[in-house]
């Protein structure tokens, strides 16, 4: 046995079975020992971006960490950007970055680069391997620290002559428990129970505080002690649609954020952060709390939203509530736009749908129109690192055990990872793409504006507009062995969502919306 | 006057007048001092690694930087893999990072992270402007950085209050003059005139010892002395074809670039480094020359090979010498292989054209084919991050002042920065691209028995070949408004080129190789 085979053999040992790569010379053994442990599951992305959105998407849905294959520095950096997202998203991964020989490294050969350095900005655990005895302890070190809790990014560094190199016995690794995450200490129910008893309080949720269980419970204690529930901006998976509590999102433009938060005297945060602006700007404050607010942290990612919900309950005391009735709007006809986009959507999602939004500006009604919509499951840009969409939706498919999933992308974002569409064609994966074209980058135009800028010259229209050429999504979708179709309208939108999930495989709809903000 | 402006200003009056750029709302005030400094060229990439790539082949061609704006740490990020390559290059570039506010970064914002981990791997100078004030001289001093000697990677964040913040006085920035490189010691050169004379010398020539003037000096003393002139396996750019003296490229492959060097008692390195392997193999030396060969280094890059060489010449004596005559190729006709591709370039390729070469195993023949083709510049892939040749295309047709640009690329590296049409069609650029499909990373193929790795399974199998679902390369440029046509054999290849060297703007050609190794 190798390296490689050790490695492989340990994660699948640790339920780790699907490793998204991009392989090169240095990960050749890796790759060999694919045909050695076969219920391993190599997926081949086309660029590393998709590499690890995937395994990103993955790790959303089924809570465990898909390995990645990356090729030396420069793998690593081009997956740079959805690894920030995975950062964001307190998601596990096991990203295995293959290395030169360790007596390779000292020649400095062209593809040599500070690796450390770049994993530093996304890893939580970072190892470099230096034998293949080490190797099957190191990747069980490293499903360890993926899982956290809360879940974070292990890189390990795998130099080829540890993959390539034989061991000098048989290996036996301890298995990687899942843990639990545990409860919020007395002290911080304490507080926030406090804080709900005394003062004008908002239950903010976020991560693990927006699935089903937790959402029960942060309604159950708004309906009985008047306590407003809101959400974090960008959740990495949240419970939504029919059937699940519906919390006050935080809108995303801090001017408005801070005028829905001027009243609290209080947060109790479970699972989310102190709410801030995304940007900062000139004249809007970073700071979305009123100044005197009290900030009290009832679980951060990595302790129970449950736990500290269900102790809040007891505590309390709050019967269960029944969900006020909502209906899904009607299937919209004539013009598209972003609300009747929406509403199609809505009026069409299957049950058990997986959707990714990356439909920035063009997704502008998505949220509200889905309150009613089939029971579903929404992941969003948690670290707005564009691009992240197509990827995390092959990961969510590979993840989600035969649930469609609805991936819905601006133009500019897919263009940031289209690659993905093709390990979706390859996969055969279950995935509807609505392509939106807006043929700009239209949340740039708002935000020159919020900004304080003005850009009316040619010179800087043109970093803004993606009109000249106008991209021909459809085109690039079916080129990559994905069916696609153009829309026009909102009954042929509607007509080919739901032909679309009849239909195994992906599916690509190109959404020709109105130029710009619409 | 504003930062944003003070920067562009600065930049402009220093010679840089190119931006290659994908902003987000960080940037926002640095697009819209474009409208103020019009002489600055701003250039819009769908990518981050489009942007990195095209600041690259920009500064090989001009020898002068081109400025990036880059989005937070994920567009450094997703442009790393070209800046890697870019510093193996030794060119000169200024990355323009935008960052948040500065009193913004404390919240720890989604898109923050931590931009200098990932800067430091690959840049040569790096700072971060704390006010408006401090702009012009920080941009000063990164041009100053980019040129070195030899040419580095400078990246200047750029945080958004330094960027929208007026200036306290009208800010005069001392011009910053491109540096001459010096010429070596008379210690190094006294060396390399010992082992000329007394051993068995090889001269390896990197850098800017491949250009034209160094070419034939090199050629002088090669003629004259009996020493073998040799060239790095892959330049920053090298002038090639009729008129341009042809060193002995060092091999690729280790295990022929051993036999090759077997018999030198000594080198003489011009702007090269001591050649090792691009990777290490389990039965193939590191170390390519022999153990005992002395290596007397003559010129580093940012030393002047042209002075190096004339210093020799001078102490050596050598006449100048006439190149043997030579002839391009008759254009093929008949299958496309390997070789007829390489025919039909060298047959119908212009002079003065910038070849851009990614080809791989499918540019087998290319270099052999081409030495005695039309004069013209070779750029290749110098740190071997994959995905950097349509990019750079974009930058050498920016650079090249009305010269054509061929880049030759082959279908799995093409798919890591195929944004990089969408620019060539938007700005109109004469660059012919010649899609070379084999349907596999056929490199791989290769590299997988030079490790020592089987990978004859149906799992390791999916890991190399591109062939489920086929990759339509010319949809994948038309989507993006590139002209584009596929062609089958050698005849139509020819007249193909022909055509696309006729027509003003990108064309792209898509070559049907043989699947994998041809």
């Amino acid at each position: 046995m190798n390296g490689a085979q050790s490695l492989l053999s340990t994660l699948q040992a640790n339920g780790v079975d699907v490793c998204f790569g991009n392989p090169g010379t240095s990960e050749m053994h890796f790759v060999a020992a694919l045909d050695h442990v076969p219920s391993m599951r190599g997926v081949l992305g086309l660029f590393e971006g998709v590499v690890t959105g995937a395994a990103d998407g993955y790790a959303r849905v089924t809570g465990r960490p898909a390995a990645t294959l990356l090729h030396l520095g420069p793998g690593l950096g081009n997956g740079f950007a959805n690894l920030h997202n995975a950062r964001r998203a307190h998601v596990p991964m096991i990203n295995v970055v293959g290395d030169h020989a360790t007596y390779h490294s000292r020649f400095d050969a062209p593809l040599d680069s500070d690796i450390a350095a770049v994993s530093s900005a996304v890893s939580g655990w970072h190892r470099r391997t230096a034998r293949p005895d080490d190797v099957a302890g190191d990747a069980a070190d490293a499903v360890r620290a993926a899982y956290g809790p809360p879940g974070q990014i292990a890189t390990l560094v795998l130099p080829a002559d540890a993959s390539w190199g034989e061991l000098s016995s048989a290996q036996r690794t301890a298995l990687v428990q899942r843990p639990m995450s545990p409860a919020p200490t007395a002290d911080r129910i304490a507080d926030a129970v406090r804080v709900l008893r005394t003062k004008k309080t908002a239950i903010i949720l976020g991560y693990d505080g927006l699935r089903l269980p937790a959402l029960s419970l942060a309604h159950r204690i708004g309906a009985h002690h008047g306590v407003r529930i809101m959400s974090e901006t960008f959740p990495t998976l949240q419970d939504r649609g029919s059937g699940a509590f519906q919390p006050d999102r935080i809108i995303y433009l801090s001017e408005f954020a801070v005028g829905q938060l001027k009243e609290c005297e209080a947060v109790v945060l479970v699972g989310a952060k102190i709410p801030v602006g995304f940007f900062g700007y000139p004249d809007i404050p970073s700071e979305l709390l009123p100044a005197e607010c009290e900030v009290v942290t009832l679980t951060e990612p990595g302790h129970s939203a449950v736990a500290g919900l269900e102790a809040l309950c007891d505590e309390l005391g709050s019967d269960p509530v029944v969900l006020p009735h909502g209906s899904a709007p009607e299937a919209p006809s004539g013009d598209l736009t972003t609300l009747s986009l929406a509403q199609a959507v809505a009026a069409t999602l299957p049950a058990d749908t997986i959707l990714v939004d990356e439909s920035n500006t063009g997704g502008l009604h998505l949220y509200g129109q889905l309150t009613h919509a089939a029971p579903h499951q929404l992941m969003t840009l948690t670290g707005g690192a564009i691009g992240y969409g197509l990827p995390a939706a092959v990961g969510a498919a590979i993840g989600g055990g035969g649930r469609r999933v609805l991936a819905i992308e601006s133009d500019g974002s897919m263009m940031y990872t289209l690659q993905a569409l093709w390990t979706m064609a390859r996969e055969s994966l279950d995935i509807t793409v609505l392509g939106l074209s807006n043929r700009s980058y239209a949340i740039l135009n708002l935000e020159l504006g919020r900004v304080g800028a003005t850009a009316e010259g040619a010179a800087s229209r043109r970093m803004l507009d993606l009109d000249n050429p106008q991209l021909d999504l459809c085109g690039l979708a079916a080129s990559q062995g994905v069916p696609a179709q153009r829309v026009t309208s909102a009954d042929e939108l509607v007509v080919a969502l739901q032909r679309s999930y009849a239909t195994p495989g992906p599916t690509f709809i190109e959404v020709v919306l109105p130029k710009g903000l619409g």
